[in-house]
């Protein structure tokens, strides 16, 4: 059996696991960032042409294109139409990227923590990942700066708008310094931006992208956190030196983005019923967010501190006793208590012991108090048998 | 800028260019594998669940798994459910097999001509390829033979049902040497069946996949030459030993396939409405191929050969002079018709001048005597230039 050397790097998927693990209706997960049921839009189909089965463009639908490059150019992003492309989620954006930049060895910047399936695909091509520590407003600026004086990466990942996990969001200042600095070492940016609509306190700083004189640069995001992730549509916009290799890289991946979810998205993009659902979807996970940090306060104070999010679906924890959180993962799970581990979201997770990932948007806010009940307990546990 | 050093061997893609240019609406189009217009099916959407718009399995919708399994079982593939994973239209199939199998160098076998997106996937991985040519009745034994002798490729990528860009359909002799010889040099096959369905003789030989005994197999399928490909839904069927990585670099890809799209194809799958459907696009593009065929004999009978293809979407043709068919592309164009040059379907294109690809299911049958005259006219007068 001859396998290709990147299969080495194919990682089980933790992420894939608990996930499966959290179907059993009886989890209570706080595992997946996954919307909340009762928040998906009732959605109408009986206007879709029959036309819409028909194959499509690579680029995906000129409407829903103009659509997302309006509401780029409202953020602050200077693009046209002919620089969006929709993809099967934004996280086909990363395979694409990854398919654009990366050769054994390709060194690559990233937050550390970062986004866990950006790591699984960067390494699966064979990425040297460079990281920058991530501080409570952004990314450590004097490391930045150091890793771009030392190293020459292909690009910066980076989610600077209620990151994933760590829920920051880099300040306007902390913004103009990380473009300032990719445009002085030119190296381009891939900006991913799931969760920007989901911000509690209204706040909404310009994208990075939109920020950049010179450097290229790709911004990704999707429906998925705020329409319906089931539909697989996410876009990308990208500067025009760039967009014509990922059209070719999208078009020898899977020919286009599925027609039907486009034709669904673009009934909302951009509408007056959308900009409403997004208030109700704020409104909703504000209270979540609330519910969710008054219980970590009843169970959770004495044993880890965080962050109050202002936006996204995530608290991050970091235990004040450092335990390597993936050691107690299965006996959170036999008590049927889901949650992400927070050590797989750094580039290098032994180093990194003591962080947990809680989703505050999915489970049912009446059993929210018991299923952290638990996981305080399974923690103690641990860390008492660790002291013994 | 820093590229990796697949984007090197990322082509224009001819096919892509050519489909673009086929949308004007005056356009003659020979050149898609696109079904009939008024073939697509009047879908239904009222019944589909809300929670459809939650994110799914990365292996699809387990009653879609199910239906398929079944289907594949009833063609003679020994299969369970737990082996069938739903994918991004069976491209992305091609891509998968391209991340587990092909690094820079790595070789693997083709039929020659084989199918161009193939080509294009295997080669952006770096695939080194060697072919087999193609008879009228499946590849040619011996130098198949000879093959396995001197290489040892990753996989065999075979197209037996109505092969495109030949519509070959390997006779039953074939189909059972073919798997011999993969067992006995235990090379995997990736057998790629979109226009099974599509027989105008009712001719249904058992897939090559079913016949082997010990070498490991990907087998994969397509609703969009017999639903609709707007939905973007096909699916592979893998060996055991294969499944467990396909599905990590599925998840890493694109995480899942679109639900919507899935639930739409489960109410066919398997009905009985669906076999009816079957029958009539039979029924409509028999009649088409044999329109075209008669509008081929008026103006090709003097300028080229053939075979009557027995089902798929194609005409393979290949001309008495040989001809680059790339050169007249653009005259053929100017006079608003659109074909695809056979050369391109080749891994050495200039090496195999002279054909071209027609596709018969898609043009107006009120044009398609005006198209062919047209491509006729062009063609002679490039041969007679040359001549001059």
């Amino acid at each position: 059996m001859a396998f290709s050397e990147r299969v080495t790097r194919l990682k089980s998927s933790l992420i894939r696991e608990i996930l499966a693990a959290a179907q059993r209706p009886e989890m209570m997960s706080f595992a997946g960032g996954l919307p909340a049921e009762t928040m998906l839009p009732q959605s109408e189909w009986a206007q879709m042409p029959r036309s819409i089965g028909q194959y499509g463009m690579s680029e995906g639908e000129p409407q829903l294109r103009e659509a997302l490059a309006a509401q780029a150019r409202a953020l602050g992003i200077a693009c046209e139409a002919s620089q969006v492309m929709i993809v099967s989620g934004s996280q086909q954006t990363l395979d694409l990227a990854a398919k654009l930049y990366i050769d054994k060895g390709t060194e690559i910047l990233l937050e550390a923590p970062t986004y866990l399936a950006a790591l699984q695909i960067f390494q699966l091509f064979g990425a040297d990942c460079l990281t920058v520590p991530l501080c409570a407003d952004g990314p450590d600026l004097d490391v930045l700066r150091q890793r771009l004086q030392r190293h020459a990466p292909s690009f910066a990942y980076l989610i600077p708008t209620f990151q994933n996990p760590s829920a920051v969001r880099y300040s306007e200042n902390a913004r103009d310094a990380v473009a300032a600095l990719l445009d002085e070492f030119n190296v381009t940016l891939i900006e991913d931006e799931p969760y920007r609509d989901l911000t509690f306190d209204g706040g909404s700083a310009r994208p990075i992208a939109g920020r950049l004189k010179r450097a290229s640069w790709i911004y990704t995001g999707t429906v998925s956190k705020t329409l319906m992730p089931g539909l697989r549509v996410g876009f990308l916009i990208a500067s025009p030196d760039l967009f014509p290799h990922l059209l070719k890289l999208k078009q020898a991946a899977d020919l286009h983005t599925n027609r039907v979810g486009q034709w669904q998205a673009l009934q909302w993009i951009g509408s007056e019923r959308y900009a409403q659902h997004l208030d109700e979807l704020r409104t909703f996970y504000r209270t979540r967010r609330d519910q969710f940090e008054a219980a970590l306060q009843r169970h959770f104070s004495d044993l880890a501190q965080w962050n109050s999010p202002q936006g996204g679906l995530f608290f991050w924890l970091k235990l004040n006793q450092t335990l390597d959180t993936r050691t107690v993962l299965n006996a959170a799970l036999a008590q049927n208590v889901a949650f992400m581990p927070g050590e797989p979201f750094f580039t290098d997770p032994d180093a990194n012991p003591g962080y947990l990932r809680l989703n505050f948007s999915h489970i049912d806010p009446q059993r929210l108090d018991e299923g952290l009940r638990r996981l305080a307990g399974v923690i103690k546990q641990a860390q008492a048998a660790l002291a013994a």
